[in-house]
């Protein structure tokens, strides 16, 4: 009688999965945020084994193997892949309440076939069940792509990539849209050691000599256009500072003329530098009708020998408890007297700033742009049946779910795009309880219509109706 | 099968259910904090339509309607009144999970006796059904007031205001109960453009000549005498400073006769000018046994453009997320030590605090008084259902939820206090839920006495049994 | 048909009974930290009745009393015993939804066998029938502790404590393990107004004649030594400070100094003082194998003149809510980049750390070791059914549940032991109710052995193992 991810998973009563079945399960999915690799798109990568797909870049997983005390030589190590495999299985046996025990059973069970549980009892056979999977044609990455109904996804960039993966896959005639994203964190990041040598880099993609703030302004503005013409109709910055009432173009140009000519900061004057360019970029943005994503309350590398030893991302992060969420609403309420506020998505890592920025996009709405400032979906450590519930109540009971852009993957994975139905599951089971409590009428096409705009439809709306490639 | 807003709505099981239908149901209503218009009740106000009565003055439903993309024109704008209720009629439809859509189906049922649901296909029927029911007698300010069974509502009043309308009502032998409160906002407010405007105002209805901080208390005095002569038992602040426990008197009356001077503040002058006004304020309530609310956590005019062409109160408000707790506490901790506490009812707009501020309330309660520092109700952002379950929880398990005051509106119509009904489901239900999970014995006598205390008799006990005019 | 505290409390559908019962129920306890007396243990202290038992020393009652209006005569004041007892009966019958309501009553219950309610019309039989059992030979300290299975509990005690009360216990052979735990919270605290006279207590049990910070740590290693000696494994800090990544071992010795000589502490003088102790004590206890518990975010004595007039632990103190989450993870990177991070246990006060907690854990795991960073279970004002369920919850979503070291008392009382059933009984409910929504299989021996991890085993490893007396 077990009923483990069965076909009502998460769907709750007999509304929510009438809500599921008729409407949301069928629709395409657009996948606006993620890190996969562009290159990877390009190739058509292609997987030798499971610990490759699953294990080899996979930080969520990694802290869970740290956490259950298995030693790094299986999880970043040189362990044989077999081996790795199974201590995973082990570690994941007993990781109930972690999101990673359902997707990672869901991903077994869509794209692998395998209905039953992974331990160290089945290990072995689902290890070679799922090897002989990957040797199939669909499982390359634009088989996963295709197999997982995504109709668009946006890559993340940095403004001096050259985007040739990008132009490779669009040349090959892939039906998936595929686009960039325009990151400009480095441009941002004043301080990191290798600034110049950035700042170099982007003057040799873009063109022009960057010799001060407005040469460097110059050379966004270039990849900006450069950007666009391949596809690209969003940014994302994750931002650990604050933004500064007060700064203004003398004290950003002053300090990136200091940093070029290597002298050091003083004061604020990274803060100052920071402040004024993403009033710059947000004002780009605004003009070309472009989203701007904004990450809050990421502290990365909070354990930073270890992250020095492995690199970034492998599981050394965690959350801020001071979100800038005073400056964030500065910085709106600046543009947006400037009339230059873009389409833009809040996200905050600490889940406790839900209610406050949900009340804060609120307040920077405008008639004609259905949800024009939007209360990103649940981020990262959030990412989970509770934090995902926490964040749909908090935007329905503030503002208004229906016009909720919904889910991303920020994945870094193909299989991630199960999280999709996950999400969707949770999100019809949630819309079914509110009437299975008399809370809202058993009205399914209501229903049907509120789930498929969150699902689908919203997103295609708010990203991709502007870009002439992909007019509906 | 629609069970939406049945009988039983809101109430869990049948223990619930019972509990509200033998107690709470049947309670009368104490709204003691709210923003009515005193001269509506003088004049027994009545209204020509929905758009007037709904939507003219409901920066709630306001917002809603931007965060759905539609035109100012139909929110604050010249649209006609039918075309506004229409677009508010489509957005309605499918705030599933707002409170907004039961507030209004409840008021509809309620008031209107329309038991159906509002949609673009039957707002025209419901339009005219409302417009009618306008006309009849018991659809004025006062009937509404008496149909809902109201004994003693509690305005939101200026120490400046006359009280005329107050007078007038009063004199008129209406039979609910209207007190003003006294909510000295703008005498604290020494940075507001308008301040010596406002206190020659306040000279001239006190009969003070105020020219320093001790003519300023003077004048004070003589107002909170003169509202407590007219039913005045409660003072109301929006705070969003902190409390300073260093500021002196001297401090004070230096800041008070810079303003007054045309000077401009130093450093922490207008800090230390509120801080020691609070104190001094704290200890006139406790002499008279007035309540003080504090009402923190709110950012006002978030988005300053947009309230700077609409007003202030016209959505664009959102949560603080720097709520000062800490300074709060200091602040009771000093009037504790000095014997000068009044009942105090502690609220912040951040749902974060709720917990911190159950556990602050529980640190300065005092033997003689049931409950004499209070968390006060789910407010605002928190009005809904899981706002106000969570504040009740959080009062329960850190504190003594018998002891509690319960519910207000804080609303700006008189429809609102069907809201008092959505509170009293949501109590009873939670009540019955602890009892049907094994939490509580199901002993209905002890059940409906904590149901009555928290609807409807705490709250008697707590504002009005000291008012003479009131004495039970 | 009155279900409270029936067998199957807490517990859920069908799948969290099992757990329970075939399980989790049966194991011993280990208590790893409260605040018993050792006194009381070594003497095998009785009670003369209920009065004595419950009322004489538990603050969290008599905040509920104070809440309820209660004079402070009945409450710490000179009221007959059965008349504070009749009070207390009053106040507790409406509890509702106050973990007391369910402690109170399952005290009765497990260790008296009275099976009804206390309410003031039982009062009197309940007293009486309670006072009579308290005269049995199983209901002293030593009574209570056996009939709780416990196997192990840490009693919390000062540095310069002699601990002559453990040796005593230890030398009856009585059969639960009973350790000390290192709490220097008054080595820290320079602060404080005896510090002096404190260190000389210091020198003369350590035999140190403490002169400057070396002389300091000497006597602070001699007195490790001599609690290691006696079956210490782990140390407590209460911590409101945060910690500076730039203090020196100069400036904590200057500070220490000037105190020693009556000057004043100038400028961060007590805070780097404590930073640079708190990085020596970690890595002593890093070394020695020891376990270092963190606990933040407590106010102590918030309300000071109630707290002057009734002394520390009287019910004044409330939650902060500046916990200071930054500056830990700065100390967690900084001893871990020196390799001295000790097995960690953090809680914090204020439930809003949840999440933020639970993911720094996350970043300082390592391998070998399981759950080597732990969040520790909800504490005291979240020791609910509430704050349990969302502290496991959150450690679920964002760490590894079965590597948590669960429940702790942090109690007062011999009948607190209770409470590791309220608490198992909370996570068996919760882990069967993972598996009836779907979200985990239906297979009873991993969940089994998920709940005895969390209920006992995983304790046993982590505190208990490197203990060569209670070796395995």
């Amino acid at each position: 009688m077990n009923h483990f991810l069965s076909e009502d998973f998460y769907l709750g009563g007999e509304t929510g999965g009438c809500i599921y079945k008729e409407y949301a399960e069928k629709l395409p999915v657009i996948d606006y945020h993620n890190h996969l690799n562009p290159e990877d798109i390009a190739k058509d990568r292609r997987y030798d084994n499971m610990t490759e797909l699953w294990l080899e870049g996979d930080h969520y997983k990694w802290r869970l193997m740290r956490w259950a005390g298995v030693h790094e030589e299986y999880i970043t190590g040189d362990a044989a892949p077999y081996e790795k495999f199974k201590k995973w299985a082990a570690v994941l046996q007993k990781a109930i309440g972690n999101p990673l025990y359902i997707w990672s059973h869901l991903e077994l069970k869509r794209y692998f076939g395998y209905d039953g549980l992974l331990n160290p009892d089945t290990a072995e056979r689902v290890y070679k069940l799922c090897n002989e999977r990957l040797g199939e044609p669909e499982m390359s990455a634009r088989g996963l792509i295709l197999q997982s109904k995504v109709e668009y996804l946006c890559t993340t960039d940095d403004p001096a990539d050259s985007l040739e993966w990008h132009e490779k896959t669009a040349a090959s005639g892939f039906s998936a849209g595929i686009a960039p994203t325009f990151r400009p964190d480095r441009v941002l990041n004043i301080e990191a050691g290798d600034y110049a040598g950035y700042i170099e880099r982007l003057s040799s993609v873009s063109g022009v000599n960057i010799k001060d703030l407005d040469g460097l302004k110059a050379a966004l503005i270039n990849r900006m256009d450069y950007f666009e013409e391949r596809g690209c109709r969003i940014s994302d910055h994750g931002i650990e500072y604050s933004y500064s009432q007060i700064a203004s173009e003398e004290n950003a140009a002053q300090s990136f003329n200091k940093i070029m000519n290597n002298l050091p900061l003083e004061g604020f004057g990274g803060y100052y530098f920071k402040s004024v360019l993403m009033r710059f970029l947000a004002a780009e943005y605004s003009k070309r009708g472009w989203v701007m994503q904004l990450h809050y309350g990421c502290w990365r590398n909070a354990n930073r020998q270890a992250a020095k030893r492995l690199g970034a991302n492998t599981g050394f992060d965690c959350m801020n408890n001071t979100t800038p969420v005073t400056p964030l609403i500065n910085f709106l309420n600046y543009l947006a007297a400037k009339n230059c506020l873009p389409k833009t998505i809040l996200y905050s890592l600490n889940p406790n700033d839900d209610r406050i920025l949900a009340s804060a996009a609120g307040a920077f709405q405008e008639g004609g742009i259905v949800g024009k400032v939007q209360h990103g979906s649940a981020w990262w450590f959030n990412d989970h049946a509770d934090g995902i519930r926490a964040q749909l109540r908090s935007l329905a009971s503030i503002g208004y779910l229906p016009a909720f852009i919904g889910m991303l993957t920020d994945g870094r994975s193909f299989l991630s795009f199960s999280r999709h139905e996950y999400f969707r599951r949770i999100l019809c089971g949630l819309l079914g309880d509110w009437v299975d409590k008399g809370e809202f009428p058993r009205d399914i096409e209501a229903l049907g219509e509120i789930a498929s705009a969150v699902s689908y439809y919203n997103a295609k709306g708010y990203f991709i109706r502007q870009a002439p490639s992909l007019q509906e």
